[in-house]
């Protein structure tokens, strides 16, 4: 499936890095932890960072019902929602056309908040399970009073862009001195080692889904 | 030297996470290498990601003079430019403690244009060494062409806000269960092994600068 771009969500700068297509929007954002939440509040923009999950066709995130984010958010404000994945420093030969090794994805569009409590529910294990899968059960279930006091809210994916740069440095032809040490630094996330709370018992096995886990 | 806290720049949801000293707000844009910046174009908010660096009280980040986002932000709009670490997930014995520790940065303002061409070519050589200590002596420096071609905005660190979570999982009292295995597991960017790229001769040396690089 391919999104169609619209004035807003065109790639305009650089447009030979842009992608529509939902293979490639969904890999970025099921490699992420956190995205960028813009809106606009009193007039100006506010761009907070929080959790994010998808699911299907739908980017899902949640906070306190007490957060005025959220509850702006949920009144029917226009967003824009913006993953980043960095993934090398790009080292050219001329100062001109260093870069960075990228990959992003802006959604933009309206979400809305699930009322019905089942489904808010199930919307936050979905959640946690997309941040740790297995972790939902071997914990202690969300009470009623804990759906109450969240909100969650779906961002249909459709409105949506990807941008890519991938690959070596690109110097001008003149500048290609094979005496120059030119190429990419790749940088990543990585995993340490899981850390037990005071309260953990040293007799407590590592759960699998602890040991094992790896991001995205 | 600690920022005033202004309506938009104070942290209201869980305040105690939140800092408003130069100090701890200096480190975490030090650590970071692309922030988010957040802006109104046609009425509705947009987020983009873009490299930055700090020169003491300001933010500086540049692109192409083409760029529509450098061309409305360089006209005056405001802004918001947030900066975000991941340092953990925080695995609780309940599904509704579970979390992230994070540190994020939010600034507000309005960025200015350097339009002078030497101050200019000053800040992206700055901006270079603030990615790559080391790099610019040792590549092709900005011909005036490119110079002219990039414009570089300066964003003052005013009205700024930290927000920082830490720690362990904060559980509730009864949940305490020490055979319930809660922590923290630690992600974090790591460096790769650099990759020269085709044109680089094999005998050219790896610069001190390239084998040494290391974030933040």
């Amino acid at each position: 499936m391919v999104s169609t771009p619209t004035s807003r969500s065109e790639i305009r700068r650089l447009p030979e890095r842009g992608a529509y297509d939902r293979a490639t929007i969904d890999a970025i954002l099921d490699a992420g932890i956190v995205c960028h939440v813009g809106f606009v509040a009193d007039g100006t923009p506010v761009v907070i960072p929080t959790l994010y999950a998808r699911r299907d066709d739908q980017v899902l995130f949640h906070g306190s019902a007490a957060s005025r984010m959220l509850r702006g958010l949920a009144s029917g404000l226009e967003l824009c929602l913006t993953v980043t994945h960095v993934d090398a420093i790009v080292l050219a030969r001329s100062a001109f056309h260093h870069s960075l090794n990228y990959r992003s994805v802006v959604l933009f569009g309206v979400a809305t908040e699930i009322v019905d409590l089942d489904e808010r529910a199930a919307a936050l294990d979905y959640i946690t399970e997309s941040l740790v899968p297995g972790r939902v059960g071997y914990v202690r279930p969300m009470t009623d009073k804990e759906v109450r006091g969240t909100k969650v809210l779906v961002l249909p994916i459709a409105e949506a862009s990807a941008k890519i740069r991938s690959g070596p440095p690109k110097d001008e032809p003149e500048d290609e001195d094979p005496e120059v040490w030119a190429g990419i630094i790749p940088v990543s996330y990585g995993v340490g080692v899981p850390e037990p709370d005071a309260v953990t018992s040293a007799s407590t096995p590592v759960p699998r889904h602890v040991a094992d886990w790896s991001l995205g």
